[in-house]
């Protein structure tokens, strides 16, 4: 890796752990938002950040002859995906007093087969490679169609409030949900358009937005609700 | 692997993928029957579908000089046995407000290890693969005394028709699991008394009996109850 | 590995299982305290007497041309430890109807966290391991917090008798824990100021200690509670 890389992960832990400090000071003050939403806003950054700085520590990569494959990722992926979907389906369902265990169940599965597809696809050559892609668009398709149909039905029927907020969270998250495939296969992991400095400037600035930047969006949008 | 082995594991792999379809029509009317039962119905096939799907493609298995290792198998086992076995518990539980997650924690839990005896028993050797048989032999037994005793107590207590239907089920269950150590103690991973034709075919159709077959019967036994 | 090792190692194991046969028994009179609580018991010492079995058999180590990494004890670890919390933690929720299902999701991934990072520390070399070695740390300091601030809090509101027993079970726990990372660094894995014989013996008393003895106490103490 460049120093450019390594420079780029370590500011990527950094900026995850000040995030991660800054959802542990709202959580003094939840405002009635639950302990529970504050947790997992703490876990996603530090996760992600310890497996970035295993990237620039030169551990969390994978140096094959014809390319890179950064395996870190799909670990960071692994954990932090669900607990995103996780965040924003107990949003759309703040107000039930039981949450629905098997719609969450069924979201995470099909999540977390999301990753594991493209973390094979990442090792396999090919057509195989795009086999195991394929399987990933379907499962990140069932991802969304959960959240745009089950869930948001759910979020409105809970008032006006929660429901303009579940919209705009939704359409936050799958805009940039879908653009991790799109970067990956321009990427060296797929068809290689793009340089490597480009992919790795994505996936720096991506994660940032779709990890801090939501959950920031959610926790102020339910603070607000109550208000 | 030969060209009728590869035929097997793509046909095993559509089928499943049918049934998983299967499952969703009949979720869009439910009968009394709760959503988590009919998306535990759906993750088993596909998940078992496409670990099969990668043995056909060559990548779920690992060739070594003596013997041909399908670890995919065990990738399947290890999600689809325990969501077989939270059907059942649920079933056990059809009536209950409240589930008893201790039990089925535990029931899981015995699971998960058994399978994983399994894995570690495929590549170990002589006396110390026998070792590991004989711990998950160990942990089937827990398995089905969980099923044979506090489940079916709990059956009993709600009624006539759960009853009976619950006792079915676990009987059908019962009778396809014990067959599973026996094929694998037979077949290469074991003593080798069959021929690895004999095995795969066994490892073709006892899934489909023991996946579709059991779903089938449960959920069209737990919507029927109903009427 | 020694003959002195192999023979430590089957001793453990055969003390699991008489523990995990103890509780069995038990269990059968459970006075007050739930079936889940029974369950958890069981499931560390059996885990754990596996863990240490394939040690004995010569599975569960690597044999680095420096170094001996004993991979299994995390295999233990990281299923064992989370179990210890969860059953402290239940004994802090003891008469809550409603668990606190947030603080005990951001207990385990707190401890599963530390666990991998003492894993990659033991596959890394010279600065790295102690990198990880000092986000492990970080890691137990969370946990402890969570234990002695919010858990704390939880079981005083319980009346005398479930504070009196909450504090000393917590405090049994911590001056077990802050051990084995004293051991680890102290032992082969780190410095290398003890031999392997002591650290071996470490790693065979230790864990009887906290987790025979904690489940034994906890068990014990929440029995009497209720007369
Ligand atoms: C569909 C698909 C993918 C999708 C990945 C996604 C959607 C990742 C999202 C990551 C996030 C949100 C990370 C943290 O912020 C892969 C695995 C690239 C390749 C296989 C096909
Ligand atoms: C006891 C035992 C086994 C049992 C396996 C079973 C019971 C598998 C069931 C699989 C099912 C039901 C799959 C999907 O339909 C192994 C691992 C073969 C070998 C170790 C001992
Ligand atoms: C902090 C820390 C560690 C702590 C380990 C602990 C606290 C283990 C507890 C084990 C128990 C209680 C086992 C079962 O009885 C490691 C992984 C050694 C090294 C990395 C830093």
């Amino acid at each position: 890796m460049s120093r450019f890389d390594i420079v780029m992960h370590y500011s990527y832990s950094a900026i995850m752990f000040i995030g991660a400090v800054t959802f542990f000071i709202w959580s003094q003050k939840p405002r009635g938002v639950s302990k529970g939403e504050y947790i997992i806003a703490m876990i996603i950054p530090l996760w992600s950040g310890t497996a970035y700085l295993s990237i620039a520590l030169g551990q969390g990569v994978l140096q094959e002859p014809d390319q890179t494959i950064y395996f870190a990722r799909y670990l960071d992926w692994v954990v932090t995906t669900p607990l995103l979907l996780l965040a924003l389906a107990l949003t759309a369902m703040f107000y039930e007093p039981k949450k629905d265990k098997a719609l969450i169940g069924g979201l995470i599965t099909a999540d977390v087969f999301m990753i594991l597809t493209g973390l094979i696809a990442d090792f396999s050559n090919d057509t195989l490679k795009y086999v195991w892609y394929g399987l990933g668009i379907a499962a990140l398709l069932i991802v969304l169609y959960i959240i745009w149909y089950p869930l948001r039905k759910m979020a409105a029927k809970s008032g006006d409030g929660l429901k303009r907020h579940y919209r705009r969270m939704a359409a936050y998250l799958t805009s940039f949900w879908v653009l991790y495939p799109t970067a990956w296969v321009l990427g060296p992991s797929g068809v290689g358009a793009f340089e490597e400095v480009m992919e790795i400037t994505a996936f720096i600035v991506l994660p940032i937005l779709s990890k801090l930047g939501f959950t920031l969006l959610d926790l102020k949008g339910l603070r607000e609700l109550r208000t």
